[in-house]
């Protein structure tokens, strides 16, 4: 099979399509032929060497793929070759075909399109993790969506609406905010030109977020915090404004809140099969029913992974970016 | 009736004994003739002028007492005049006589002093809602206590002990570390000479602590979180050695760690409510059965509130500091 390989550490044209060993899968595990992945940001950080597959994970990248079961291994039960699937991958969604462990398989929902499908599992599994296993978003309460117009934006927006909560985002483009609208959000903050505590405060009289999604890290930190309710919940998933922040915890414990941060990939097969599970159960419906959809800037051929990963670093796009098979 | 004022904040003179107006139960409150109190930092705090009371709390100090019932306020079922009761209070406990919201009143567990009880409201809420309800700790799970041998401390480490949890604890002399091993800690760290980092990371084969009570905030967050397992909860109640630290969210996200910082008195009523009828459930039947015991270093006369505070700020006494009133 063809695969997109990373020979050295580098910028987008480290990516290299090469023909490599079709994989075998495991105990507990199948062979999916991939129809499409999707780029992540993850991605682009294991291109330029900083994020490294987890132990026994596949070299290439990729972290979801949609496609058709073409092999089953030994002590897999209720897939079949052939079924359309979609699936949660620790790496290796770049490619032809990938081994999958069967508690990282979803079908593809009714409705969804088998490419487009390629756009769900790390942005539903991530934000399913996050904003409703972790920080428990109720009806009623505030989600912050920083990024609201990114792949995992679009996802969580919708979800947050589709749950009955009240959703503000941050977005840097007018067209961005505009979409996140159509989505559903409540609350549009352009955080070029406005602050983001001051305008959520002000849309909560006062109150703050009661859940944060944020994929900045250290430079949104302090005013993650500031911008917290009481009881309130920051979930980090991404560290693109650094790592090492200041934190005030006389405003934490203030509030009363609590901060996490989470990554879906180094999580043990056991615990990826939980969020998956509950991805089908709660996130699948929502999806089939037509109140959640994947949003897909644009596909691009796999071999070109390379202007993809350009797409997304220049976050140009709004939602996600696929790479079809050939 | 008398209770200890404070005219003006300052160092532990500025605390006056003095004849004040009784209280007057409102709507849902008792009315407790108090026989003991306890000393807790935030009264500290409170009387150098850093932690004011919440509105409509008393202006006395005293966040907890022992007693008995001697009037009931309007709407209050299942308690009567002469029930020996200890409470957790929002302020008022230095005093002859408090008022306190039904909620927050407790039974004295049998087989325990009435005057002893004023020792347990505050650590058991305050150990079981961020421990146990928050942070969730599980049998065969470690715990790390800083300040083992502390009022909070040695209801950590009983509590720990009880659920079936290995605890690690941190002191800072011999005399202390021994009581802590006496109340069952198996991991003794004294910080004076020994990094509990390196010390908890051995102890557990390099895993860390899945859950860590923390009463010094700024100047042990980064240590903390290295200290942390995968899946690990660091729990924040208490800022004494500084407000502002650095957070390296990369390791916190390595290990998809959690951080709360919480405090009790400022909560709403009926979350305090919560977290009293879960200690009731949960912590009184194993004082009864004699699993955890309220741990008094000694008791003076509430006059001497004083001379209280300046024992427990010089950190010479194991587990709690009683007031008795005359």
């Amino acid at each position: 099979m063809y695969a997109i390989t990373i020979p050295e550490p580098g910028g987008p044209e480290a990516l290299v399509w090469d023909e490599v060993p079709d994989p075998v899968p495991g105990e507990g595990e199948v062979l999916v032929e991939v129809v499409a992945s999707a780029v992540n940001r993850a991605d682009i950080l294991q291109r330029q060497g900083h994020y490294n597959p987890p132990p026994g994970a596949s070299a290439y990248p990729g972290l979801e793929c949609s496609g058709r079961i073409v092999e089953i291994g030994d002590g897999v039960s209720g897939w079949s070759v052939g079924d359309e699937v979609c699936a949660l991958l620790a790496g290796g969604g770049y490619a032809q075909k990938v081994a999958v462990p069967a508690g990282q398989l979803l079908p593809v929902p009714a409705g969804v399109d088998l490419r487009q499908a390629a756009a769900l599992p790390e942005v539903a599994c991530t934000v399913w993790s996050n904003v409703f296993m972790i920080a428990h978003l109720h009806p009623g309460e505030t989600l912050l969506v920083h990024g609201g117009s990114s792949g995992i934006g679009t996802m969580a927006v919708q979800l947050g609406k589709a749950i009955g909560a009240r959703v503000a985002v941050t977005a840097g483009t007018k067209e961005k905010l505009d979409f996140c609208a159509e989505l559903g959000a409540d609350i549009l903050v352009n955080y070029r030109d406005q602050d983001f505590v001051a305008e959520v405060r002000q849309a909560t009289d006062g109150a703050g977020a009661d859940v944060i999604l944020d994929n900045m890290g250290a430079s949104y930190l302090e005013r993650n915090v500031q911008a917290l309710a009481v009881n309130g919940r920051l979930a980090i998933i991404g560290m693109q404004g650094g790592v090492k922040g200041e934190l005030n915890l006389g405003v934490l414990l203030g509030k009363r809140a609590a901060i996490t941060a989470t990554s879906l990939r180094a999580r043990p097969l056991t615990e990826k099969a939980t969020v998956v599970a509950a991805v089908r159960e709660h996130v699948w419906p929502l999806i089939e029913g037509g109140r959640v959809r994947p949003v897909v800037d644009r596909e691009l051929p796999m071999s070109e992974a390379a202007e993809a990963q350009r797409l997304v670093e220049a976050s140009g796009h709004i939602g996600k970016v696929l790479l079809v098979a050939p």
